[in-house]
Order: C-alpha cells, then structure tokens, then sequence
C-alpha cells in the first residue's frame, strides 16, 4: 500500500493521534490509547494493534505480555483526520489491565464512580 | 452529588480529558471530543453532551446550532482515570457535521482512505 494513506492523519504536536480500540461484533469500546506513525504502520503491517506507550516511550504490541493480544478487522479514521477507531477481536476477550472485558468499567453513579464490570482474570496471573 | 467525582479524573496538562461518545442501543461510536471540568459538570447537570472547543475555546453544546443533541445515558470512566465514555441518545441519529450518522466514517482500504458512510442530511441545511 502506497504510504501516503499515513500522510492524511493530523499528527498532533508530539507526532500522535489518538485511537479508540472496539470489539468487533459487540461493538463494546474496549480502551483508548495513542499511535505514532511507525505503530499504525506496524499495526496494519501485523494486522494486531501496536500502541506507542507514551509513559514507557516505546512501541507497545497490545498482549506481548499478556497474550491478550487485539487482531484488527478494520480501521477507520474520523472527518477531522485526527482520531482513528481500530474495530478489533480482543484475545481472551479481556482488553484491561485489571483483568476486565473493557478499562471503561467505571460508572458514574449518584454516590460517585462506581465500579460496574466483573475481573475475569486476576491480573496477578495475567502478568508474570 | 458531590463534586469529588470530577477530582478522580486525571485532567491533562491542559485541564483536559478525552471523550468517546459512544450510541446507546447500536454501541456505534459517533464522536471523539475533549472536555474540561465545567463541560463535564455541564454535562451532568443537563443531561447532554457539553464538551470542550479546543480551536474555538469554549464550551460546545453539542448540537446547540444543528440540533444534534446528545442526550446522556450514561458516563463512563477507564482504568486509568484519564478517558471518558459517554453513551447517549442522538439526536437525528447524525453525530458529524458532515451529516453523517457517526464522524468515522473513512476505512482504511488497500487503495487508503475511503469514505464509506452514507450523508444523511447535506451540512448546508444542517448549519444555516
């Protein structure tokens, strides 16, 4: 594929845009994190998603770690060119840290925030 | 309610957070945007969406000048306190002001982008 399909996206300031990773099928949100030119060249290059950790300052291959990795069945981009939805088949159909289907398992309640979601697997277990 | 709930939100150096407004009933994702502090009080208080401008900025509530209201179902907050998850009834089922149904609506094809959602209604009835 002719590379300037990266050229269209607005990379922000830091050479970032943001992508919001969906499950395919559900249509659940799953999370929400930021790519760099080389992790979305890598991500259709590998047909799962590679992040850019902006705390680590690396590449990061979504489930390296945790096997939890995301296949990606599309990609779309918004009408402004600076946000980019990823509709993914989410290994292990757990997408959070905490060991939850979705990181969005906070509600907000008349009490505050409350958390809504079940843990699927202890995260104890899910990193080494 | 008290106002503690907005302190768990971990704002940006720029007293932002990004929001994923997201459709009630489809799960379709219609919109990114970014609010601030008062827009998401806002939004609490009035029951739609109220985000944030950042190239006119001030506050937007969405839909004040198409009609296009979001009104809230629900408000979410991920793992890591910094993302924002609306779901919401929309109005006219039209999200973008493109006068499409939601604002991603490129796809990545092996030629690049194209564009593969349906103009509801033309922008220029939408915005006088």
């Amino acid at each position: 594929m002719n590379p300037d399909w990266l050229d269209k996206i607005r990379w922000d300031e830091n050479g970032l845009v943001p992508v919001i990773a969906q499950e395919a099928g559900t249509n659940d949100v799953l999370m929400f994190a930021w790519m760099n030119r080389e992790a979305l060249a890598r991500t259709v290059e590998l047909g799962e998603a590679v992040y850019w950790s902006r705390s680590r300052r690396k590449l990061w291959h979504k489930g390296e770690e945790s096997g939890h990795t995301q296949k990606v069945h599309e990609i779309r981009l918004d009408c402004d060119e600076d946000v980019v939805l990823l509709k993914v088949e989410q290994a292990g159909a757990i997408a959070c840290h905490t060991g939850r289907h979705s990181c969005f398992f906070q509600k907000l309640e008349a009490d505050g925030w409350q958390s809504v979601e079940p843990v699927l697997k202890d995260p104890h277990s899910i990193y080494k």
